[in-house]
């Protein structure tokens, strides 16, 4: 999705594609089929680029060690990718900058996760602090018996106290949200930042969601202490590109005003961003092209009043092609984004953005499409 | 340019490209090298291509026969061309429908241009119907000995009457043009046509020019004729893609109401419409991709009250780097938009958007930023 602004930009994107059916190599001009594992053909890619960036979080340490001995430009860079890869040490840094967090401690042993639980209240949530994000590594658990059948189930090596991982968990508090939000944040070499307007994302039993941007109805000194927030973790944790920061709204129990508490760090272009495509001046794919080559950042000011992105989920469809149509017919103001992703069901297989002046009926159009494009509705 | 809009799309483009450093080749997954004028090479190329469509009118008859013969998937089709190829063609046709046009007649010999021009007026521009469009085959003449001359000085073979040519020229009247405009209009196979707002083209002297859309203060009954004249142009001439209807505003004499004429036809998306992709819902580059695959047509409401699109011609600028670096820090909202061709004086190396509310400012920071960009000025 870099692709289409890199055009404007006058930019050559190259992607090291994991096959030359990998979807990006259906779309750019130079697209060597490599293993992001190998090391040697990942610097024999990166010796012929400008800038590297990157897709996914798993680049392994190794590989971007290689890089950086090579002296290629890298961002963002492997130290600022820590905060991504270890919940730990972005919890940790995140309270040294003095960013709203669930209450959270490192646990090494069962005694210290019980006297945790005691102090904030049962049930806690646990995290495997790396090597993944697919919400396997993370559980809600009543009592340290839990974690330890937990991890026995997952199969994670435990050389800690009790049957724990000597690196420690992250316990965190279970927090009251009142919903999701996501501050998208673009953060240049030279440290020029900026953010888009705090969107929210819907929770979902494993249907297709939905990006509401902006916020419906959010509290303007929330929104803007939210992007303060935002632009302060992109600069304390020296983020170079588009970094995404997940943040739950609470309310404060004191003055029962909003407030945030972060979640999580994605880094890269978001999946909750992609309402900026067709919704924002500079989408967020545009800006991270800008970021990592330290070209000034566009202006991230809403197109409309108000921008529905909906995910598309792989369904029973074989051929989605009458479905693409139909939907083009019916609703001539849709933008439907696919990723040219084989279809499988529950995968995301695309997105579709509708933009307008009447949240209800954006938030109908986007549904009807997801739904129909998945084949959970046929008219 | 074709190529962001095929990316949300899933549609893989192709193109049949003059070098490997084509502006075209350094963004599309797929690019073989090969001349528009060699019919093995084209038939080759097709035979890769579920729909085939052109960038430029040069395709020769002989061509786009030998690919028809194939049963290659053509839009536009060669009989639509024929009437962007061939400007007699286009005015008998357009005269047929009964579609406003200066007055005009095919003039074989000196005598039949004597008494056009005697009848509407002289002096009267004279055009080479067809083989280019590059300004150097018409010319404003105020007599036919003048016509004699310039053909001797075009080197055209002259087997007609009296020196010009036996398939004869175009005479047309000269009108008095309040402004020049321009209807887009987009056309598929099944036959859903649409068209965008009416759009005005500054003129200039070798400067770069201006596009405003929608064009400022036009009489709501015009924009509504000239609308229907696009559509009733496409339908008629059996267009399929984008294409742009050059149209003159004038005063209608006996009314005093403003009219249109419209003066020539150009098949496929067009400069003027560029504005498109940052000013409408649905860009001429990814309606072309809809219409040539005849899939349903987008919406083509603007995004804002005004877009003002600004040619940018090559200047002096050997790199052209620190200008569009300093024109991204200067103004974030301007969408520059640049072609990757060589950098070469007066040649168009991009064009820039901005949109908004308020006119003259767009106008003052299109035009800025285009004399930037070209070395004009340099703060």
């Amino acid at each position: 999705m870099c692709q289409p602004p890199s055009v404007g930009l006058s930019i050559t994107l190259s992607v090291l594609a994991e096959s030359a059916r990998a979807s990006a190599a259906l779309v750019v001009p130079s697209s060597p089929v490599g293993d992001h594992r190998d090391v040697e053909a990942v610097r024999a890619f990166a010796r012929e680029c400008d800038v590297v960036t990157f897709a996914h979080e798993h680049v392994s340490g190794e590989v971007l060690a290689a890089l950086e001995a090579d002296g290629v430009v890298l961002h963002p860079s492997p130290a600022a990718l820590v905060f991504a890869r270890n919940k730990l040490a972005m919890r940790q840094r995140l309270t040294e900058i003095g960013v709203a967090c669930p209450r959270w401690a490192q646990v090494r042993d069962t005694a210290s996760l019980q006297s945790f639980g005691d102090e904030v209240g049962w049930p806690v949530v646990v995290k495997i602090p790396d090597g993944g994000y697919d919400g396997k590594r993370a559980r809600v658990v009543s009592s340290p018996e839990e974690v330890v059948d937990w991890l026995a189930e997952v199969a994670l090596d435990a050389a800690g106290g009790e049957g724990l991982p000597a690196l420690g968990l992250l316990a965190e508090e279970r927090v009251d949200v009142v919903r999701d939000l996501v501050v998208l944040v673009a953060r240049s070499p030279s440290g020029q930042a900026c953010t888009w307007a705090v969107v929210e994302t819907e929770r979902s039993e494993g249907g297709a969601t939905q990006v509401l941007a902006p916020a419906p109805g959010v509290d303007p000194r929330l929104a803007a202490v939210a992007a303060e927030a935002g632009l302060r973790i992109a600069g304390g944790l020296g983020v170079t590109g588009v970094m995404a920061v997940e943040m739950f709204e609470v309310t404060d129990l004191e003055t029962g005003d909003p407030a945030y508490m972060v979640n999580n760090l994605v880094m890269g272009p978001h999946t909750s961003g992609c309402w900026s495509i067709d919704g924002a001046v500079t989408s967020q794919f545009e800006q991270h092209l800008r970021a990592v080559l330290d070209l000034p950042l566009g202006d991230t000011s809403t197109l409309a009043r108000w921008t529905v992105m909906g995910n598309v989920l792989g369904g029973d469809h074989r051929d989605l092609y009458p479905a693409y149509r139909h939907l083009m017919a019916r609703d001539p103001a849709l933008k439907v984004h696919l990723y040219g992703e084989g279809v499988r069901p529950g995968r995301t297989i695309g997105h579709v953005n509708v933009s307008g002046s009447d949240l209800d009926d954006l938030r109908a159009r986007a549904r009807h499409a997801s739904d129909y494009l998945q084949g959970v509705i046929t008219q």
